[in-house]
């Protein structure tokens, strides 16, 4: 058995999801807090790499002792562990669902699609609630520019070569990827958010993409030209890498139901 | 002339508005990046004291030079100067507005109503996007709920003796204030909010209300003994004194139009 968590975590004072030396990481502190809560050591597994910055309203993690054990390692109901989990998480990580999941299961390779919010803050000033957790483009994006930025998002869905929209270096070989669905929009806090989903994301993919169309809301690029930056699968045709603070992991989906236990 | 400034704050690295000897407020933070800023130094007055914890989401507060001088001592237009302030200002502050004010101005004794806002979560998990800004009351608050703290607060409303209201030792000697206004609703952040405006708070009285309300929402307290308590004139009548980093100064009211430049 591992025990499925999906966790809200702000990322601004982690290295990213995965551990490195020397670096506060999600999966560092999380391993760590695990650990203590269990009393034995723990391997946590995570959904995706995230960036320094990144934030996550949907993480999802496994959890399963490092040793080889029986089913039965959890004394804590599934029930109330995110209750227990939030005693010892640290402040900026909360355990919001848990779920029992067969040892097959893995966070990531079991994962069918992902979807992902970059979240913009348009406003001359930026607001000290905001900082760091929207990205700051300073001139108002009026409302004819974001529409021309819902419908260049619009022309990233479906099945694609995304070379365009990669991070130079990267040692991915197939960067085919399918998008679902994508949508621009002012949301309830008054932050453009420009939400994607997809089979899976090519490294830096949505921050490039973001930084795309905020070249279509300065009207450096047109919205019917995002055919032709994907068809020249040239990382130079796209428009610049997004901070990392505004992009927030929201949801993973996997291709079975989850009896997730929600209680705090 | 005065120049008059709203300001956005998080004050959860503050000890308050109010300069305090080695620690760092609002004031002291703005004396010190102003002075640099105009090259002299300058007196920063503000419109409340406001506690360690405690946001604002419109605080005016008034500039003038600590040296006496002639009225043209400001080199940077009004216009500009917001955008000027956000390039001295620390992360947790920023200009958002600015006027010039003849010097009879005070933006404390010239207010003639304030408005604050009090934010509770009321989810048993506290997302690590919340902590620090609203309080967390970890039972789900119903519909029904709502409405009764919204009909308890709407009690407050009109000119009383708000003693029950008032942090014990306070040196204040009318306790007498006028509420214009209140409501309690659900925000788009799914946040509940306490909004309450008056011509001036005694020290502690939002928080004291909010922590009333808070024994409404639990059925404690009937939302028609508000009146039973302020009638009694007794701190120990009322709830307790919510958490700081619930509340926020929203607005702040003077008697005359204010010519706001707003730019960043």
């Amino acid at each position: 058995m591992k025990l499925l968590v999906k966790t809200v975590f702000d990322g601004s004072n982690f290295c990213g999801f995965q551990a490195q030396p020397g670096r506060r990481s999600v999966q560092g502190e999380l391993t760590e807090r695990f650990g203590e809560l269990f009393g034995f050591p723990v391997t946590v597994t995570g959904c995706s790499r995230t960036d320094s910055g990144v934030h996550a309203l949907g993480y999802c993690l496994a959890i399963a002792p490092t040793a080889p054990c029986d089913g039965s390692w959890c004394a804590i109901p599934t029930s109330k562990f995110c209750a227990a989990a939030n005693t010892a998480l640290p402040s900026d990580i909360a355990a919001v669902a848990a779920a029992e999941m067969p040892d097959e299961f893995h966070p990531r390779y079991s994962a069918v699609k992902k979807e992902y919010i970059y979240k913009i803050c348009d406003s001359p000033v930026l607001s000290p609630f905001v900082r760091g957790r929207a990205m700051h483009f300073k001139r108002r994006i009026s409302d004819s520019a974001l529409l021309n930025m819902k419908k260049a998002a619009a022309l990233f869905e479906g099945t694609h070569d995304f070379t365009s929209f990669m991070a130079k270096g990267s040692k991915i070989t197939d960067p085919v990827r399918t998008v679902y669905s994508t949508d621009v929009k002012r949301d309830s806090d008054g932050l453009v958010c420009f939400t994607v989903s997809a089979d899976g994301f090519l490294y830096n993919m949505v921050r490039i993409m973001a930084g795309t169309l905020l070249r279509v809301a300065s009207g450096k690029v047109d919205c019917g030209e995002i055919t032709e930056i994907i068809n020249s699968r040239r990382r130079e045709s796209a428009g610049e890498t997004a901070a990392p603070y505004g992009l927030y992991l929201n949801e993973v989906t996997y291709p079975f139901d989850i009896r997730w236990n929600v209680d705090g």
